[in-house]
C-alpha cells in the first residue's frame, strides 16, 4: 500500500471530474465590505456570495464588544466548558439566544456544524427506539449526525408533506418519533411548510429539530427566524442557528427546553469534550444579536437590495430560482461554464462568486449563489448584473428562466 | 413517549450517580490570569485547572494580533473556506504550522475536536480496507472519528509496544494500517513512546496520527511538541494540534504532507460544509505560534513551576501521579470527597479545580487535575498548598503517593 499515491490519485480523479476546489486567497477591508483584496487574483474584489448577510461582520457594535472582551477578558476561554472555559460571555450569550427563541434555555457549540451534528447524534444514540425523519436535502452536518447516532432513519422527500406523513404513519404512535429539516435551505433557497410539519408532529407524537441557519437575523420581528416569523417558534421542539453568518461571527446553538439543553450539554461528546468560543467571539455574537433584536434596518435594507438584484435579472431574463428568501441561485446547468463564468467575473470584472458544482448541488443545476446584503451599493449591483450579461452572451447560455420550486 | 420525563429521568440519574456537571461561570482579568471573578461562586478565585498553560491568551502580541484583524477585516469569516471564507489570515496561520512541524502543508479546522474528529473519519471512510489502531486511551474526539469512519479497528493496550505490534502482527503487511495516539494523555500527563511507535509503523507499513493537544507550544525547541523535542517529527505522517491549549485562542489543524492535507481538505465533511474561523482568532493563533517559535522563555517559566508544585506536594505527602509532563494529577480516589475538595477550594480558599470524576477517568481515581503556569506566582503556589494540606487533613485522605504510570 503507497499511501502518497493513493491521495495523489483520488485527488487526481477530483481534478478530472471538474469538483477540485479551489480556495480564493481574500482579505476584507473593515467597513468597506463587500470590497476586499484576493491576494491569489486580481486584487480588489466585491465579494457577491457571503453568508455574512447583513454586513454584521463589521458592525461597530459587533466589533465593539469584541475588542472590549479582548482588553477585559483576554483571547481563548481556556479549557471546555465544564473545565474553567465557561466565562461570563458565554452564559450571557446563552440568555440572549434563549429569549431571541422564546425557549427556556440555550446551549453554544463551536459551531453550527458541531451543534447540528453533537445534538442529533446524541438524541438519536441516546433515546431509544428513536426513528429520525429527515428531509431529504438536509445539511451536511444533520446527515452526519443522524448517520453516526445509528438511530433508525426515513428519509422524506424534500419539503413533501404527504411522504413526511405516509412515513409517521407507518410507525407506531407511541414510538420516539424526530423530525429534522431546515426552514430555508441554503442551495435553492426554497422554505418549508413549518406549520404543517408541526401538525403533523403533533398529530404523530414526534419531536421537531428547525435548523434556522439561514434565517437567523434576517426573519421575524426580532431575528428569531421564519419559525418567528410566522408565529410557530413554541411548536418547536429544538431551533437551531449559527452565529456565522447573519450574526457575523462564528458558533452554533441550540434553543429548547430546559431539560432537553441540559440533556445535551451533559451527554453530547461534540459539546463535552472541546474547547469553549473565546469570550470575545461570543460578546461579539451577544451584540449581534442584540442589536438586530431591536433594529429592523438591516432586515429591511436586505430584503429590498434581493428584490432589487433579483428585478435586474429578470430585466436581461437570466434564469435565477423563483424562491421566497433571500438567496438567488442564477442557474447556469454545466460545471464548467459555471467555473468558467465565475473565474471571468473575478478577473475580468472584480466579482467574486464561488461557483457552486455538485456534489454541493445536483449534476446540471451547477450555479452562481448571489447573496446581495444591505451594504452592496447600487453602483455594485450594476456592476455585477452588467457583468453577468455580457458572460450569459459569451458562453451561449440561455436566457429563459428556469421553473422554480 | 414522553420525552420531557425522559430527559429528566436520564438527568436525575446523573445527579444521583454523582456524574452531574456543573460549570463555574468565570471571567478571567486580562492581564492577571490566573485571577478570575467566578460569577456563580466566591468572586474572586485563582484558577490552576485551565489548558491555557502558558498565559497566551493574555499575551500582548496576541491581542495585539486580534485588535489589529478586527480593525483591518472585521469579525467573522463569512463563509465556508470554499466560498468566501478563506482570508489572508488562514492562510498565513497554515504556512505557519506547517513550518511549526516541518511539514510541507497544514490544514485548519474550527476546532481540535473537529480536527481529530473529521480527519480520522475521512482517512478511515475513504482508505479502502483501512485498519485503525487505536491506543486505549485517545482522546473522545478520535474515538467519535474513528468509530463514524465504520473502519475495521483495533484497540491496542495503552501505551503498550507489545500490544501494538501482535496487533500490527496480525494484519497483513500490504493491507492500509493507521496507528492513532497521543504525545501527551491529558488525564494522566504520561507521553507516549513515539521513537517505538513510528519503529513498529515502518515495519508493518503503517501510517502514524499523533495528537499532540498538550504538548503544541510547550515541548520542542520551537514549541513544535514531543516530536520535535525528541526529533520525531519526519518520521510521524500526521501530527495533529490545537490552537485551544498552549496557543491560548481557538481552532484546530493536522501537518501533513501537501496530498494527505489536500485530501482531507477535499473530502472530510467536517472541514468543508463549516463556516470558517474568524480571522481576527487566526491572527491570534499566528501570533502566538510565532511567539513561541522564537521564544523558550514560558516554556522553562511552565517546566520550572510544574517542578516547584510537584515538590511543594511532595514535601507534604499528598500523592500525585509522578509522570514527565506538566500535568499534576492529584489523586483523591472518591468522588464525594473529590467534590467536596473542589467545592471547599472555591468556597474558602479561592481557588478553582474542577474536580475530574468518572465517566471522564475511571472510578477509585477520581482527581484534581493541577496546571501549574508561568503566570502563577510564588503566593499563589504557596496558598494552593497550604489549602490542599488543610484539607487533606480534613478529609483524612491517605498522605502516601500512588503508583505512577
Amino acid at each position: 500500500m503507497n499511501y502518497q499515491d493513493f491521495f495523489r490519485s483520488a485527488l487526481d480523479q477530483l481534478r478530472d471530474d471538474g469538483n477540485y476546489r479551489e480556495f480564493a486567497e481574500l482579505e476584507r477591508h473593515r467597513g468597506a465590505f463587500p470590497a476586499a483584496i484576493c491576494h491569489n487574483g486580481p486584487g480588489e474584489v466585491t465579494i457577491w456570495c457571503s453568508n455574512d448577510y447583513l454586513g454584521m461582520g463589521q458592525h461597530p457594535d459587533v466589533l465593539a464588544a469584541m475588542h472590549n472582551a479582548l482588553d477585559r477578558t483576554g483571547a481563548g476561554a481556556g479549557g471546555t466548558r465544564n473545565i474553567s472555559g465557561t466565562t461570563h460571555d458565554h452564559v450571557q450569550l446563552e440568555a440572549e439566544l434563549a429569549d431571541l427563541h422564546g425557549k427556556e434555555a440555550a446551549l453554544l457549540f463551536t459551531s453550527g456544524y458541531v451543534s447540528n451534528w453533537a445534538t442529533l447524534r446524541t438524541l438519536g444514540a441516546r433515546i431509544p427506539g428513536l426513528t429520525i425523519l429527515s428531509d431529504a436535502l438536509n445539511h451536511a452536518s444533520m446527515i452526519e449526525g443522524i448517520r453516526h447516532s445509528k438511530a433508525a432513519r426515513r428519509i422524506w422527500k424534500h419539503n413533501d408533506l404527504a411522504d413526511l406523513e405516509a412515513k409517521l404513519a407507518a410507525l407506531p404512535l407511541n414510538a420516539p418519533k424526530l423530525i429534522a429539516f431546515e426552514s430555508v435551505y441554503s442551495m435553492d433557497g426554497d422554505i418549508a411548510p413549518i406549520a404543517e410539519i408541526c401538525d403533523l408532529a403533533d398529530r404523530y407524537n414526534a419531536m421537531t429539530y428547525l435548523d434556522e441557519v439561514h434565517a437567523v437575523g434576517l426573519y421575524g420581528p426580532r431575528g428569531g427566524g421564519i419559525a418567528e416569523r410566522d408565529g410557530l417558534m413554541d411548536r418547536l421542539t429544538v431551533i437551531e442557528g449559527t452565529l456565522g453568518k447573519a450574526f457575523g461571527v462564528m458558533g452554533g446553538y441550540i434553543a429548547a427546553s430546559a431539560e432537553l439543553c441540559d440533556f445535551i450539554r451533559s451527554f453530547a461528546s461534540g459539546f463535552i469534550f472541546t474547547t469553549a468560543l473565546p469570550p470575545a467571539v461570543a460578546a461579539g455574537a451577544t451584540a449581534a444579536v442584540r442589536h438586530l433584536k431591536s433594529s429592523t434596518t438591516e432586515r429591511t435594507a436586505h430584503q429590498a437590495r434581493v428584490a432589487e438584484v433579483r428585478a435586474r435579472l429578470d430585466a436581461i431574463g437570466l434564469p435565477h430560482i423563483d424562491n421566497p428568501s433571500h438567496i438567488i441561485p442564477v442557474m447556469v446547468g454545466d460545471p464548467v461554464k459555471c467555473k468558467f463564468i465565475s473565474d471571468t467575473l473575478l478577473r475580468d470584472h472584480g466579482i467574486y462568486i464561488q461557483p457552486i458544482n455538485y456534489p454541493t448541488v445536483p449534476k446540471g443545476t451547477e450555479r452562481l449563489r448571489i447573496t446581495p446584503s444591505p451594504v452592496h451599493s447600487a453602483a455594485d449591483v450594476d456592476t455585477l448584473v452588467s457583468a453577468l450579461e455580457t458572460l450569459w452572451t459569451q458562453c451561449q447560455l440561455a436566457r429563459r428562466p428556469i421553473a422554480a420550486q
